[in-house]
């Protein structure tokens, strides 16, 4: 855990240079606008320890690991978000010393990220080994008004020195992934350019043949006064730029305005990518940064108008949360529903920048109650562009007849991560795959969406599980034998109660579906029937068989539903009589001793209790939630979270906050001692979730909001805004009352703190906390 | 399954050359000395599909496999014999052509390996491009009697035509291993030279240093009188060379003698291996090549006197027997206690050449029956040496005290493989370990090495298994969680069986083991005690509790012992319902749906009641026996003889003959289609135990030997020898009647058949059948 982040309600601010805190900081300070995305690395070079990283959405390489036993169905390779063109570059030497912080003497540094307006900004003063002193400011941004583009604002003034001074604004392809399995380099480079104010590089990736055409134009002004210039022009292999040598003068100041474009095949044709690079260059360059940076504020302020959540009393809180909130949003915006949400957005390497269930069970709720709602059908019209790949996933295990299994990991549908124990077993992530249709459906009401898309993705899975099940002549009833649960700290298990449960509510909301489809769209029934070949007499008789025979493991003694099969042969334990030298337990135990332990990494049985909370009494919940907790790691970012909203509906308030705050920082107090990899960005939304789903209580039922907020005795006050259906609802919770404000025209009625109650369009509501 | 080996009795014969089963035959054609060996690898250049491989026992690489999942505890590396240089190369050129069996028209190939003189022969007719056509006959062998050495004669007879002839005898150290991770080759150069007559290079290991010097002298006769030779010296990067040219006549007959010496830095001063060699190779020069021949065939003789097995009326079952027997000697000899048994010899480079619990389990009782006791003694002394890294390697897994956990993968007593579900979970392998100390006293009557290394080991592995138990509130047992038991079609399972039995079965002889040195042999009780701080009071009571309460999965109704906990919960079938398509299983169907069938790799409850027979009554090995040897695969070379054994117990004689069929061809006849990775080595001292202690009864119990021999019904007799302490007995069992015969001494007194008999020094009992 560290603490060097200075707290302020919307911006993340570091003061003074630590070199050893610098992949930390390159991590929280991150940037992006869904489309591309980069760590807070230095635009000057920089000698130091550094993870250069600029990320493409989607586009990506299957790097192949090598080892030696490899087992049938494995897949060949793990797919990684590929680190793209270094785009910000611009080299810097002063009387023939290059500026370069791993070698300057640096005071008064400071690192902004304004999260309001969206830019990264920072200063500094340098001086360098002749003793030349500079002031350096700079200000960039992805912007998301022009989302295949970036701009960067770089100021250098000479404090006590006149010199010769050059500046080389490049684009470099010559980049690496760090985690790359051969040290291998994924980009060739098509061609290169070099001209008078700008440059370009073509590259293509390995394999996957992504074509991108990075391209910079700039200009330069000396004391306001902008620069003729008559660069040198330097070209290499994957490599352009433009060389401009000046002179600077004591007191005076030189600024850069650095313009760049990021144009993918992905979006454009192939051949004319270096056209389109050069028009949308042309465009912003028009446009200027001022103009730029400042659409990129009404931006951001439209989306803090539906997404903000605002806490009083605690300017700690109040920024992790925004911090939380303003990356979801860097990260994805919705828009394409080719992409998703990688683990680490676009702030670092690790997981590949893949998508996982993170996206289903626990982004979604965020999407959904932030945005319109085509954002986060968006996020589920992509897995059913993957059905396909997920019926030929499933074949390859041995299933038939249509049955598919998402991958645990993706980028375009395959399964492209390769632990038998994850891969293959892990198979719970199909259930949030489903979930996540029912929990579109009731949020938005959008049935029709079954119809259309959802059904077919729902027979698919339900066929998976009713084949994935077999008869246990010794039990009498259908078990699921060899998987992993959501607690990875258990491996090949078998009856995993949290997966027994989903397939079973899988087959069951499938069933529904198909009556709700039948009777509303027939024709869409129809033809969903016969594009996958239903027999709907005997499939769905085998699924209500299954349903009805399934086996839940269950100790009649403590009343508390079983992990799985033999988890009360453990040695039961609370994880607070640990030693603290053994935590994080994944750092200091060896698999296998983790593996035996009653550990558990993330929630599991309390995963389930929160997906189908209505399914359960209270005590039964609390009676769960009692014994599972206290052995519960959370060593998963995506745990604590569901634990918060839990305590928070048992009325446990305490463990609600406490599980709250370690979720809250995690990455801006680096918690976990890993932000240097990148930031936590899907376990973001359990954040989000933590407050709306938790402190708020909003739950839907039968069609209804329900909100039920309490006020966590830390804070003076809190609010969010929730988009539901055709409403805009802000919710304002203050140590006195809670007031409940319709935004739009219509009136909404919902069950507030238990009660049926309706608010008239732009009306409100008050009500004694 | 192939079938191109031409049966024969003491040769194994190839007609034909066949590029695509080149590699198959490499294989089954190696050759070795226990110190170093090869694939049959043609010593002229070919450019078809060819794994190049020479060996030198102990020479290892811990080869880097990076992959992104590494779990803590896990080792850095998996470990490789090396493949070292080509000591055997003879590159030709008639009029310019260079000799390619890749280009040539090839009539005539013929490859046989002499089992009984230990020489590998290959002749061939070879019709060059230009049409010049070549006779070639070449001899070769790794000497037995100079076991740094190795030779060969190559003839070659001009048939139709004169021409200039070039000779290139080579040593090139510029080699790979196929499966290095990272296409790294992995020999430096320190030295080459080349001078007129022969050329050495010495190169060293990355990382592990080990110090080689590969040298040659070679000798030229034309028409049977040795020529004097101008050769070009030839010295590059890790090779040297003498080149010559000479001229051959129709019908005349060049031949080259070359030989070779491996000097190790395991075995001289690493400065003066050059020395070394070159005095090795005057010794073996000045012997000349037919003497080092006629002492080969001696020492073979030898080793078939001791250890031959001859089977009447069955010449395939003869081949295959003896090939085996063969192959075990050419990878071991028993006369260095740093050296071990990998699981391909010196065949190939899968398995990485290292030491496996195939060693105990299944090449022991071969060793002791075969070879003077010492040779047993160092296998076991073997395992003593790294007692102490399998403490450390415990330590990295959290336990503690001196528990020492043997590794699953070895060169140097550290765990070198790094799949968790093995390494960490297959933890039977440490129950072997300490069964083969059992098992070594009890045939040698060496109780003595008890007080001497076997008690530290035996305390070491009981430590272990005492905390690597828990105990089960639910149960109100001990049990053992998370575990791989030898049936690796299951991962981490909960109480296996086999490995809960072994686990008590080695405390209780650990505690036997305690009162016998204690009362014979005080002093090393003391010393031993000392040494390893064991506090008997404590750790005795410890054991006796856990043997006490150990819990074993056991099903009430069918009478059986239950594999592991959930065996039952599986959809039971017969293997022989299984669709042929999807056999192997291991080859057609993912790992999960592998995972999760009933279908067994290799005996597991079984191998338990062939270790531990005399503890179950006959009825209980039966039913056993019946239950679990239809869902078996046998997809490890290891798992049929011990069903053939069991089987043999019960009287069934014809699934013993049908388990034993499996074994012994299954390299000659490619049965598992993957003999071009090299022989099955280990699991060829199976073959020989399912005659020995299968068809011919052989066990020891209470100090005294048991006989009870069958004849197979497809076979007219068979007769084998074994070393029984300070006897030789040959045991020849024909259609009429069994004969012992005591080819010592001494008197031995036997239970032959069940009835306690006594044979003389020097003479012989019948037995009508």
């Amino acid at each position: 855990m560290k603490d060097y982040i200075i707290h302020d309600e919307w911006n993340i601010i570091e003061e003074g240079f630590v070199p050893e805190l610098n992949r930390v900081s390159e991590s929280i300070f991150s940037i992006g606008n869904g489309r591309m995305g980069q760590r807070a690395n230095f635009e000057e070079h920089y000698s130091g320890d550094s993870l250069q990283g600029n990320y493409i959405a989607g586009v990506y390489y299957p790097d192949k690991t090598r080892v030696g036993w490899w087992k049938n169905g494995y897949p060949e390779y793990f797919a990684k978000v590929l680190n793209a063109s270094n785009w910000i570059g611009i080299n810097i030497w002063i009387d023939g010393v290059a500026l370069d912080l791993a070698k300057a003497k640096v005071s008064d540094f400071r690192r902004i990220l304004n999260m309001k307006e969206g830019y990264l900004e920072r200063s500094f003063t340098a001086t360098l080994e002749n003793g030349n002193q500079v002031e350096v400011k700079s200000t960039r941004f992805c912007s998301i008004v022009d989302d295949q583009t970036g701009a960067i604002e770089y100021a250098i003034k000479a404090k006590n020195f006149s010199a010769p001074i050059k500046i080389e604004p490049y684009i470099d392809f010559d980049v690496v992934n760090e985690d790359s399995n051969y040290d291998e380099k994924f980009w060739n480079t098509i061609d290169q350019s070099a001209s008078n104010g700008g440059s370009w590089v073509k590259a293509s990736t390995k394999k996957t043949n992504f074509v991108v055409c990075s391209a910079m134009k700039y200009s330069i002004f000396h004391q306001g006064k902008e620069l003729t210039l008559n660069p040198e022009l330097v070209e290499k292999e994957k490599y352009a730029s433009n060389l401009i040598e000046s002179v600077i003068k004591e007191g005076e100041t030189l600024t850069i305005f650095k313009y760049a474009a990021n144009i993918s095949s992905q979006n454009h044709d192939e051949n004319k990518l270096v056209d389109v690079a050069g028009e949308e260059l042309s465009g912003i360059y028009a446009k200027g940064f001022a103009k730029m940076k400042e659409e990129q504020a009404e931006a951001w302020k439209n989306k803090w108008t539906e997404a903000d959540i605002v806490i009083k009393g605690d300017v700690a809180a109040q920024q992790g949360i925004r911090f939380n909130i303003f990356q979801l949003y860097q990260t994805y915006t919705g828009e394409d529903p080719r992409l998703n949400i990688g683990p680490k957005g676009f702030t670092g390497e690790k997981y590949g920048g893949s998508t996982y269930w993170d996206t289903e069970a626990y982004c979604l709720p965020f999407y959904m109650s932030t945005a319109d709602s085509h954002v986060a059908r968006n996020l589920l019209v992509y897995r059913y562009n993957h059905l396909q790949k997920a019926i030929e996933n499933a074949e390859k295990l041995g299933f038939t007849n249509g049955a598919a299994l998402y991958p645990m990991v993706t980028m375009n549908g395959e399964e492209c991560h390769n632990e038998w124990e994850i891969t293959f077993e892990e198979i719970h992530r199909n259930g949030a795959i489903a979930y996540a249709i029912y929990d579109y459906a009731r949020y938005t009401g959008d049935q029709a969406y079954l119809a259309e898309y959802g059904l077919e993705v729902l027979i698919g899975i339900s066929r998976f599980w009713s084949q994935r099940v077999n008869w246990s002549e010794a039990k009498q009833k259908y078990v699921m034998l060899g998987v992993t649960g959501p607690n990875e700290y258990e491996n090949n298990v078998n009856n995993n109660w949290y997966t027994n449960y989903i397939a079973s509510w899988t087959m069951k909301y499938t069933l529904d579906a198909l009556d709700y489809v039948k009777e509303n769209h027939s024709s869409d029934y129809n033809r969903v029937l016969e594009k996958v070949s239903f027999d709907p007499d005997s499939e769905k008789s085998k699924w209500n068989e299954v349903i009805e025979k399934m086996y839940y493991p269950y100790d009649e003694e403590k009343q508390v539903y079983l992990q799985q099969d033999g988890f009360l042969d453990k040695v039961l334990m609370p994880v607070n009589e640990l030693d603290k030298t053994s935590r994080p337990i994944n750092q200091n135990w060896s698999w296998d001793r983790i593996l035996r332990s009653c550990f558990i990494k993330q929630a599991d049985v309390l995963q389930g209790l929160y997906f189908f909370e209505d399914n359960f009494s209270k005590d039964e919940i609390k009676r769960n939630f009692e014994f599972y907790e206290p052995m519960t790691v959370h060593e998963s970012s995506l745990s604590p979270c569901v634990h918060s909203i839990l305590a928070s509906k048992l009325g446990m308030e305490e463990k609600a906050y406490e599980m709250y705050l370690r979720t809250a920082r995690l990455d801006l107090d680096d918690y976990n001692n890993d932000t240097e990899d990148g930031c936590h960005t899907t376990s973001m939304a359990g954040t989000w979730m933590a407050v709306v789903k938790g402190f708020g209580g909003m739950v839907i039922k039968e069609g209804m909001l329900h909100l039920d907020p309490f006020l966590p005795s830390k804070w003076e006050g809190y609010s969010f805004k929730i988009n539901f259906r055709d409403i805009v609802l802000k919710v304002d919770v203050s140590k006195e009352n809670v007031e409940i404000i319709n935004e739009s025209e219509n009136d909404l009625t919902l069950i507030l703190k238990g009660r049926e109650t309706t608010i008239s369009g732009k009306d409100k509501k008050e009500l004694a906390i």
